[in-house]
């Protein structure tokens, strides 16, 4: 056996017991009863012990030191070293004791957060979520001391490989240039228009789920490796051949679970996209985050808060609920699904808007992790951030800053992804759109398999075996820019 | 750290990964899509790899050999040590290649099982079946030789430890001495009677639903650690603190899915009633496969297909339904619930007849185990025994030798517990109402707590700290055997 072939055979070992933390992770969002939360925190904190030790098995130094000598090996499996080399530089960092720290501080926060949030209690917070900045500091600081760059950049490497702080703060700065100006001026556009007809339910939720099926069932979602369920927050999970979206509805408006299970299905997409012969290698795994959000934003956002996808979905709409009027004709339909407003909760965030809450949890996040920001202090601090990016401030901790469940998940150097991909997510579809300029038509009539197999063609099939920036400018012939996004913003919100 | 504390905490750990185990195995069953099985297949042979392998660990045999010597342990912490030798002795009997192959000869054979029963193709399902008994005989000698038992027993043991086939010989001797003729005469005794009246349909499965966890409610099942869900075949199954049963609706008959709910409570309660302090330890596991449906049939057979339970239910039923009449009066309940009938199929058995195909069941993997019974004769041999032994023939392989899961899964050495368990559960109830005369009384009403305050102390509280022959002397005043089930018998259906 040769030192690839051992690690190629670990690492799938890995990615095994990676699902099976996915599966776990799931069941715990959607299936869990709160009386086998602690049992579950201690299932996940084993499970997490045993794949860093599997990372970080003493002889996994020397098979990458022979492999990366390995002249024999193709582009794809070269990749696949490089991914493993990525991971092993990650897991060594960090000794086991702190990785079981981490683990169970992390479950004691968010079990505290759940509580915490509806009964705006920071201050109850605050003595579990120190302990996880803490931590998540330490860490920070042995990744950065191992992959030899600063610790913000090391925690954002989890989540975006080959991102830094610097990019981001160029990207950031292009669009804090324009960005507040055109929120005011899209809203005066949006002022001086009849506001949309309102939808009128109930709509039955059985009626939703039926909907929200056939929608992903147009888009490509094969159900044969797939599930949709409920959970209080929607995500996309799972495992390998194992893609599980959720939603959530409310019987008085249909449109948010809706655009909820399509935003998840551009997930999906990108994960029952991916090479088959490289399922349980790391090169075989997602490009990273931003690159995830890009597909699920590139559905949503871009595919379908247009007035192609209105087309297409308004008689569904009608003949799902049994409803009809102008309400519920293509034009009401796009109107009402790109009403731009200042709000206060980032996960009802318009496209227009989003960006600042992302900015906002960006500075905040900095500056807690280098220490400029107690986090005593961060209540205060989100409420004047809040006023001068979005606008308005909230009157609780329950709509600020305990609104999210990264911090206490200790998913520090997460956020920016958010914004990244959206950016990723416009420049993607107005490559795809220049290359194959009948996608719009497509949608109309409910045909995704042009973008689709655009996207399974310059996104999905690549899997890991390039970074992001290269997959983007092979697809687009540029590197990441906020052009594209501001064009779309313009197009869509001021014309 | 003491011998004890180190292995304390390696079978904590173990019994972490065994409570993954357990979710995997309820996804697989309630959730899992076709498309998904083969790569579920991959992640539960790497778990079950790493439990053999962190249970044949080189420390833990001096760890227990020193742990066997410690005169400071109290009786808790020795049963725990005896279980953990038992669970060493069985694991490191196998060598982790024979654990390999045979848990990829059983998913591969269950998923051709899956398709073969309906398509009524036992020569399809030979081969992989053929490889399953091959790699069973070869764990089960491996066993035999390092539990110095026979091969039958050694397989046995593995879920009703301390059993043996000569127990089993001399139970289920005594029953073939009466039960032939019991039978005959029960079901002359029934034809002299008026047949029941019938139900007629359809109940809405989510009034089934309902009314099924209404009656989980009553018997004491706790939802904050436990759900009620829906598989193909009913079953009971999660991890620990984490108890998840499931069962089967169809809409024109209610009493199978509510009798599947009650049977399935009554292993939860068992599950649920263990002592949290010896939790993710050997000794806080169940006893065994045999007291466990012990405890399922007690609350089944024993406590809600009673006049009692006929009572308490029959107004429930007229509300969850919106049903009145004569056919919803207890009478009538009571006597829809005990028809018997000689039937082909196993989970369709009446408590009368039951017996019967597990005794089929118990010869011919014996004869198949010993060399005796060549695979592809089981049809054959199948459909002769059936005559005999319950007084007809199946007309297909469907509905004969391909109906249970049992030998394509792997769990040869299984079915004896079914009756063991029903046996234990007629000899416990009668102790249960000669110590507690008021139990039917409390069951009438709604109220089990009584019938479950005694099964606790008994049964549930003692976990693996005896063995089933202990809990059963101590319960009872006897050892196990043949006489309170029948005369519960000869009660029921002969008076």
């Amino acid at each position: 056996m040769s030192a690839y072939e051992d690690l190629a055979a670990r690492f799938r070992r890995i990615g095994l017991f990676s699902d099976i933390g996915g599966i776990l992770h799931w069941d715990t969002d959607v299936m869990l009863q709160p009386g086998s939360a602690e049992t579950r925190g201690e299932q996940s904190a084993e499970l997490d012990l045993l794949q860093h030790a599997l990372t970080t098995d003493a002889a996994i130094g020397d098979l990458l030191a022979a492999a990366e000598q390995d002249n024999s090996l193709d582009g794809w499996q070269r990749a696949n070293v490089g991914e493993m080399r990525r991971a092993y530089r990650h897991a060594t960092a960090v000794p086991a004791d702190l990785v079981a720290a981490l683990s169970r501080a992390v479950t004691a926060c968010e079990m505290q957060w759940r509580s915490a949030r509806p009964a705006d209690d920071f201050r109850g917070l605050l003595p579990k979520l120190q302990q996880v900045l803490d931590l998540t500091r330490e860490m920070g600081a042995a990744k950065a001391a191992a992959l030899d760059c600063p610790l913000y950049d090391a925690l954002l490497d989890q989540y975006e490989p080959g991102a830094s702080a610097a990019e981001i703060d160029r990207i950031f700065g292009e669009l804090a240039s324009f960005l507040p100006a055109l929120i005011g001026r899209v809203l005066e556009h949006q002022a001086a228009q009849p506001a949309p007809l309102p939808f009128t339910g109930p709509f039955p939720i059985e009626a939703q789920r039926r909907l929200g099926l056939k929608l992903m069932a147009a888009l490509g979602f094969e159900f044969e490796r797939g599930r949709l369920d409920i959970s209080a927050h929607p995500f996309s999970g799972g495992a390998t051949d194992d893609v599980r979206i959720t939603t959530r509805y409310e019987e008085a408006d249909f449109s948010r679970a809706l655009m909820g299970v399509l935003h998840e299905t551009g997930h999906a997409l990108y994960e029952l996209g991916r090479p088959a012969e490289w399922r349980h290698q790391p090169v075989g795994e997602a490009r990273g985050m931003a690159l995830h959000e890009s597909q699920s934003l590139l559905i949503e956002m871009q595919a379908c808060r247009s007035r192609s996808f209105a087309e297409f979905a308004a008689p569904l709409v009608r003949e799902a609920f049994g409803v009809s009027g102008p309400a519920y004709e293509p034009d009401n339909l796009y109107r009402a699904g790109i009403r731009v407003s200042r709000g206060l909760i980032r996960v009802d965030a318009d496209e227009v808007t989003y960006p600042a809450h992302v900015v906002l949890r960006y500075r905040l996040e900095r500056a807690m992790l280098a220490g400029d920001l107690a986090l005593a202090d961060l209540p205060g601090a989100w409420r004047a951030l809040m006023l001068e990016l979005v606008g308005i401030a909230p009157p609780d901790d329950r709509t600020g800053c305990l609104q999210d469940i990264h911090w206490p998940g200790g998913a520090w150097g997460y956020f920016p992804t958010y914004s990244l991909g959206a950016m990723m997510a416009a420049q993607l579809f107005q490559a795809a759109l220049a290359a194959q300029p009948d996608i719009p038509a497509g949608i109309a009539k409910g045909d995704f398999s042009g973008l689709v197999a655009w996207l399974r063609r310059e996104v999905h099939s690549k899997a890991s075996r390039y970074s992001t920036a290269d997959v983007l400018c092979q697809a687009t012939g540029r590197p990441l820019e906020t052009a594209a996004f501001r064009a779309h913003l313009e197009q869509r919100y001021l014309s």
